[in-house]
């Protein structure tokens, strides 16, 4: 079920500047029993995204409600685009916005389902992100670097592709925030110049918080990640997995893993 | 009029990929008693940039006749959108895709008329472009530097604003490709880190090379474009314009550029 700007239907405007310069933002979030999961986190994310194009957020309550009325009965995923609305031609953010607004169900994937594996095969890519700080950060509609990531392989055994920036310096996967443990601390990527700051990702800081464990932002090298005691990746569907094999690298240990995996849901709202 | 896979409809399905993804190219193309300018050229780039994301190309005869049914009378502009289509979640391309071809019309924009001044008054933009090797040159949706890039500025009196990459080389305008004259060589930045390489730019290349005039292509700084003898900005809307003026300085010379204007319509194909 498609509701776009409140009403049911199919299709977007086909001069929506949302498709003409991925002029805005998304989230994809996950629901249970038709309702967000996570949704302080969520909504506050789509507010932050949109403030950082100049894009007017929806009103909380009208989303929340949208939301819950074409989630899935059980488990399921919703995707909310918001863009800067129909344009005519040119790159100028007219002066009068009448943004878009699309809310949409997806089942939930297998692979983040009850039964799927907590841990993972990931694979290095070779694209290199592009750094650019005045969008970093933002989950906004301009994903071709993924796109063109993801198509870098289509063994099935691989869960998720690791990205470098054009530096060599590690930002997190293809769909996901990556996390390592080393000697008792959670380190994390600096997302200051490219990359996507996921809500998982701010909900795992915040639950070693809670933990006693230790965090620290900043740049991380593939050394790094080679060397950790763990690793880990998140993003709000599968929320998160251990890292178990990485090309000959394997990590048996799931100790912190699993106990930051607890500590994600604790918190549902 | 607004064709979308040949059929006239105002929208798009709200799965498309390029709306999610801006997973998709496009070309802006001037059309001339009902018929694209510079046929043979747009065709190629579309061709080449729809071969860099992987993207089968439409077939040209049946794209030129789309063109033909959506352009006005006389002058006008076209836009042509082509995207990977609608898709399931998830940023891996579908197997077997079934492109989106968006073909609509528009009149020709008031800036590109017979009456429009020839020279133009350019600032500089704060935004720099990030270099990624893997889509520069590309005309693709992925537009967010420069709707950000253009909206720095409400000035009607400016035309066009400059876009320098992130180590500080002159990539282009936000709408248009850069060239200047200086000793009676023409010079244009290289765009294989970032930036569009427009139909426009090609055809003046070729044209100074008809002209007998030397051509160059590489890293351009700031100061390079401060003491030129002739500043240029072109698209494939409006041509070629010359710039009289970038902040205090001020260019009287319109030798070169109207030259080069001449040879840029002389073969219409």
């Amino acid at each position: 079920m498609i509701l776009v700007n409140g009403r049911p239907a199919d299709t977007v405007d086909a001069l929506d500047r949302g498709l003409a310069y991925g002029d805005g933002v998304f989230r994809t979030l996950r629901t249970r029993a038709g309702r967000p999961l996570w949704w302080r986190d969520q909504y506050a994310k789509l507010a932050a995204d949109s403030a950082a194009l100049m894009l007017a957020c929806p009103d909380e309550a009208r989303l929340h409600a949208e939301i819950c009325q074409v989630a899935e009965a059980e488990e399921g995923v919703v995707k909310v685009v918001l863009t800067r609305g129909p344009g005519a031609r040119g790159y100028a953010p007219p002066p009068a916005q009448a943004p878009t607004r699309v809310v949409l169900s997806a089942p939930l994937p297998a692979y983040a389902q009850a039964g799927a594996p907590e841990a993972v095969t990931v694979r290095w890519c070779t694209l290199r992100l592009a750094r650019q700080p005045r969008l970093a950060g933002v989950k906004h509609l301009n994903r071709l670097e993924n796109v063109l990531a993801r198509a870098e392989w289509d063994d099935p055994e691989i869960f998720e592709g690791l990205l470098c920036d054009d530096l060599g310096g590690v930002i997190g996967g293809v769909m996901s925030n990556l996390l390592i443990m080393k000697d008792g601390e959670l380190f994390t990527p600096d997302l200051a110049e490219c990359g996507v700051a996921g809500v998982a990702r701010t909900r795992l800081l915040r639950a070693a918080a809670r933990l006693g464990i230790p965090t620290r932002i900043g740049r991380l090298l593939p050394a790094a990640i080679l060397a950790a005691d763990e690793v880990m990746i998140c993003n709000s569907v599968f929320g998160l997995r251990r890292v178990a094999r990485l090309d000959d690298v394997i990590w048996p240990s799931a100790r912190w893993a699993t106990a930051l995996n607890d500590a994600l849901y604790e918190d549902l709202d």
